[in-house]
């Protein structure tokens, strides 16, 4: 197909790199022109600004937040430069209100839209092994599947209205959130009573936490490894905020997610904004006077 | 060996079964005898008295709460009821604070012990499939094997010091605690915003969260099934309360642990006490103007 | 003095017939003409449209949200009506966010602005016994003084930039409901203890928390009196949001801010958006198994 | 009256010697004697073990924790030291449990008992300042009236059953643990706000908030002035850990009393717990970055 790509950032590159591989045609833009230029010598062309990238079957963002989404399509104008049967797959993290917006700009604008947020870090986008959470018109879905499978290992249907996906990845990334601080409090509790707590990690991921959520991250935690960041804490806080703006616009309570807001936000006052956002677990460790 | 077993309830009749069929000599007492009866069709001998069941090789006791091994050790004096060489094994979820009581009054009165709480739910016990936690002297372990062998598809050696495998137990049950209370948020969230909640679950279960612990809870919170209990809100109440007197005997804040209490005490408060733990998603749930 | 008020609601209408009494000239505006109207008697114009009101010595804003303000300022611009002399007093409860964007704006346009929130409901407006909070340049504030005079009992000078005023009001209607959230366990513990509410009050009311906040309070808690609203949980969750987004734009984590607007939302959740905020105490006691 | 009094420390001291001022007579008792002997020269008989001090018409006991109390009454049996129409007056801070359990002791010997703890800190026992919150039969309140006054500045009476008035104390300690919290919390967002915390502190306590307890706290936190302590942190959370305890013991949730609870851990935990309680709000400046 022919596919243009917006946002080559850590996620996208490797995106954009799979998409290539998989031989479809890519017209890519990054707001840095030199990271969206790496991907020339793989064949792909570089637009000068989004909406030469506008003009093939599919045009997919993956862009860093709300405001580079807004950027766009809410200050900028940049569903013009869509052909009539261009479909839009949002593939970023982003509110739950923007797709909403989203959605009903392109219903107006009479164009095709997906959203299709992801799971999985930057080594799992370069490698095909992505999460894919869909949500849109079924047929759309279905034609943009190929794109899908050579990105992602895996695609999910959530169901046919955009945010849906949206408010899923959101409280997916939630679910980790929490766990990261309840491994953080569990882990100050057994290293204060004298446990180790790489014996710790094992038992519980041999016995009823045997999901890669626990290893990789409890890993972290027991090695207090912290740095360099596979996803920063001040990004981690972003993405909380959007669960917590979801869960306020639907009038649900979240309280462990507004705790780890907190937790994150003590995190960052005390100056560890860039660190890995599994260093939360250092937040509650330095409160149990370790560290 | 000859095997004193003490508490035949729903996890001591599958586990002294197991033995049995390991072809261990049982002597079983229960303080409601008939329940204790049941396992002499398999061979095992009915205690009057616990200091009946004190003369073989090894004591299993596996009581219901601190108040009930008191009962024996502190109230009673069970201890001077064994042999110089028996080997008491603790398989209890009792207190960290209860577990060192005991270390200290098996090491003045010269006898053995051992703590090897476990997890698992009455039918991993009948079924051999229980996980142990053995802290205690390497060569009590050791000797102790066949019987956790008999009892559990794995031994995990926590430590030389008892208390090890208490705190461990109970930082394990707060876990799954914090992942009921963090999946009841979720799924409160994903239903007010209209996505189909097994749909979600199967997402979860199917990417980053593929751990026994998400499938079996996260099905009873999506088909909101919590009657009869596997599990009692209340029983699971008592075993935060325990992790959180751990962890302020060791001057470590537990946040979601205190959480989660003090929405388990709402649950039992509106007189959701006997239903299953996992309906903490239903207390959130209720919170969320659901159900 | 020549005053513009605009926004004649529960507060503003007090308001702006104290100004009337103390013999200032007015011209009302308000969305709805009708509540305006009601101040012709006394002596007051009513603006056709907003800029109608602003072409004398003072505009005062009364407005019920960011919102209101924004479409005057942001979304219209009502400030090109100002004289090149209009001092703007912005009374409403907003966003400190909102108040850095109009103390911007007004320095662009060279024209004069004062941040003055109040402490105080409908029957303390009515009665001029505001509490007024005023920040800005110093000489402004004192040529408002005969303004402030008729309508508070008190002006507190905070500092001299403006959003310092918004903060202080957002940190004070945090530390309300704060009380009326601890108020609320406190209630919920005593009731169910079996000793009288009422005794209870008069205790704490006549010892160390005998400040107008607990009385007030205090008497509709333990009456359980919680319509009709005197303020609604749906303003106060307004106001909560508020004072979370100026601590999170300063990274500080406000934990029973955080708690307090989950048990807003769960307030809201269940029906109760139009009752009193202190029906954030029924809240609690629901979740204490009283109803 | 001849009055035993039991328990000379900081609280007690004071108590004791206001007693003495209004001519009662008293034997006094304290574990280390050197305590008790100060207020020899001011007429009091030192008894050498506590049930010397208890053939008089009243026996004050003002102990530090439910320990000490324990000591005299469960592990040893001073009851029995008592005249048949002896009245225990329990003055200290204990739990709602230890006071059913003394209630049940005292009727079963038959022996009269009130409980009475107070509000007020060692400078207002010494001026005869304090709250005495009374609870038991009336005649009895009625008969030790003479006694409150000499000690109190005013005497409420709670209701007929003793741990009445204990609940009543531990949810006022509660009460005031949380105004040290939110104003904490509101500090750190005005100080980061770079608003004048004195200045803050001034329009609360001249508004709203014009109790005691925040012109006292407020002003301890205003100037971080956190030693030496006049209630330190360690004593503060014995409190709060009553609090809860009542709390559950009623099934009653109390989230902010948990959140006390785990901010008073982390403080303990950082080495403050010999500082004022009101540290904690220097514990939640650490979490907003400062200080």
């Amino acid at each position: 197909m022919d596919v243009g790509f917006i946002g080559i950032g850590a996620m996208g590159e490797g995106m954009a790199r799979r998409l290539l591989e998989a031989r479809h045609r890519l017209v890519v833009y990054n707001r840095t022109r030199s990271k969206a230029s790496v991907l020339v010598a793989e064949g792909a062309a570089v637009a000068d600004k989004p909406g030469d990238a506008c003009g093939g079957d599919v045009v997919v963002t993956m862009l860093a937040d709300d405001r580079a989404v807004e950027d766009l399509f809410v200050g900028g104008d940049l569903l013009s430069a869509f052909r009539p049967d261009t479909v839009h797959i949002s593939m970023s993290t982003i509110s739950v209100a923007l797709s909403e917006r989203l959605t009903a700009m392109h219903d107006e604008a009479g164009r095709a839209f997906l959203a299709a947020p992801v799971f999985g870090r930057p080594d799992a986008a370069a490698a095909g092994k992505l999460f894919v959470m869909a949500a849109g018109p079924e047929n759309l879905i279905t034609r943009s599947q190929p794109l899908f499978d050579a990105m992602g290992q895996r695609t999910f249907v959530v169901g046919e209205k955009q945010p849906q996906a949206n408010v899923v990845k959101l409280a997916g990334n939630f679910l980790i959130a929490s766990v990261l601080e309840s491994l953080g409090e569990a882990f100050a509790l057994i290293r204060k009573s004298d446990v180790d707590v790489h014996r710790f990690l094992e038992i519980l991921t041999e016995t009823l936490f045997s999901a890669p959520i626990y290893k990789t991250y409890g890993t972290l935690i027991a090695d207090e490894k912290y740095e360099p960041a596979g996803f920063k804490m001040s990004l981690g806080l972003k993405d909380i905020r959007l669960a917590l703006a979801a869960a306020e616009a639907k009038t649900v309570p979240m309280p462990v997610a507004s705790l780890v807001k907190d937790n994150l936000l003590a995190g960052i006052a005390q100056g560890e904004g860039d660190s890995d956002w599994s260093a939360l677990a250092r937040v509650i460790a330095r409160n149990a006077g370790l560290a």
